[in-house]
């Protein structure tokens, strides 16, 4: 790339800022993003329901039997769910390059006055973006891609991206909600079991929030704190809950 | 917009064309997308786990004790996660901003290369381009923008979103998964209540679906019956492990 070539003469920390530049690309990945999801939701749901439970007074069984009922049915649904999303995703870009083409086809002096009008925004002329816009007009599939990227920001969708998504945020989640439900396996009193899934989730969320803020180029220490505090509130409001309930 | 105005003079099928396309705008809300993903996921996963309970034969106050825990705890989870989500996105932007100003100023030239190469990827030559840049070039701001939304595909974030989009996700979260719950506050045995939560969710999922499809323009029926198999899969799988689990 252009930018690149001429970024080599650059002194380091203008050449830094490049880098930084383009890692951000790199790390803002979409399995970074699904496994985030995956194991966000994992740590926090099942956690507070089997705290939920144990203030419900259940045993430790039933604990374990509603959360690993959780854990399936909570791993099928983002699953599935991302699964499908992603499906429409695609469908939905290839609907959108079908109506772009028709239009450029049945309307093209309409598309090229869009064209005009997208490097209007950006205070440039009629006589500077002219030649641009004439480029176009005589490239179709160039300006397909111009107006599919520009006029209606759709990236082009990756065809194995659904499955691959749907699986990573389903092991994710599956890997994140077993955690909290291990004390509950060898304790079989719950109210003794919650203390040490609660230190236990706990800890875990504090290093998953750390990674989730270092890989995706957020404050680490905050995004920890974050993390673990949404899952204490969750847990707390449905052990709360529980216990109004039942009692 | 230019477009439009020349819209008005096109015969009726060509008309169609653009009103679809914008209305495409409309249907793809992010509201609509957050109330999407809250009750897709409600009315699936305490669907499931009351299911997936009742296969272990616990009693009805202990499948509502659990689904109000989950409940309480999936829209907390959900809704905090989708706020720190939206706001991180707008973190993110911030930075990038500020990334892209320095890059400006520090490395005018690189950026300036970008900007060619941008231009460079639809077939248009540097003499077409030319202008362009250098009119940018005249124009820090609106380079800057152009940047942003072309270079890295990033749109100015709405600051109210964050907060909008968790009480939207919480919510239709909460008015998803109170749906299964419903039999079982009225059926003391879980056996019996089951199988009217199951009739009345299934129905549930099958509005829903039909109308996630029609709202994000999708095929509705392939919707509904997509939306209703991943319930029915994710409350099967649920029911079969609590069951193999506990007997």
């Amino acid at each position: 790339m252009g930018g690149q070539e001429q970024a080599i003469s650059l002194e380091p920390e203008k050449q830094k800022l490049l880098n930084e530049h383009s890692e951000k690309h790199f790390t803002a990945g979409e399995i970074v993003r699904d496994i985030i999801i995956g194991v966000s939701d994992g740590l926090t749901v099942p956690f507070a329901l089997a705290a939920g439970l144990s203030g419900a007074n259940a045993t430790s069984s039933i604990v374990l039997t509603a959360g690993i009922a959780e854990v399936a049915a909570g791993a099928i649904s983002m699953g599935l769910g991302g699964y499908l999303a992603a499906k429409s995703e695609a469908d939905h870009y290839k609907r959108e390059l079908k109506r772009e083409q028709d239009e450029i086809i049945a309307v093209p002096d309409t598309e090229a006055a869009e064209v005009a009008e997208i490097l209007a925004q950006y205070g440039i002329e009629a006589h500077e973006y002219g030649p641009v816009v004439n480029a176009l007009r005589k490239n179709p599939q160039a300006w397909l891609d111009f107006m599919m990227k520009f006029e209606l920001g759709l990236e082009k969708p990756d065809p194995r991206r659904a499955l691959h998504s749907a699986m990573t945020i389903a092991i994710a989640y599956i890997l994140g909600g077993v955690v909290p439900l291990i004390p509950y396996m060898f304790i079989p009193n719950a109210a003794e079991a919650v203390v040490i899934s609660v230190v236990v989730t706990l800890f875990a969320l504090l290093i998953f929030g750390y990674a989730k803020g270092y890989f995706t180029g957020n404050r680490p220490f905050r995004s920890a704190f974050e993390t673990t505090l949404i899952g204490a509130i969750a847990s707390a409001a449905a052990f709360g809950l529980a216990k109004a309930f039942h009692a």
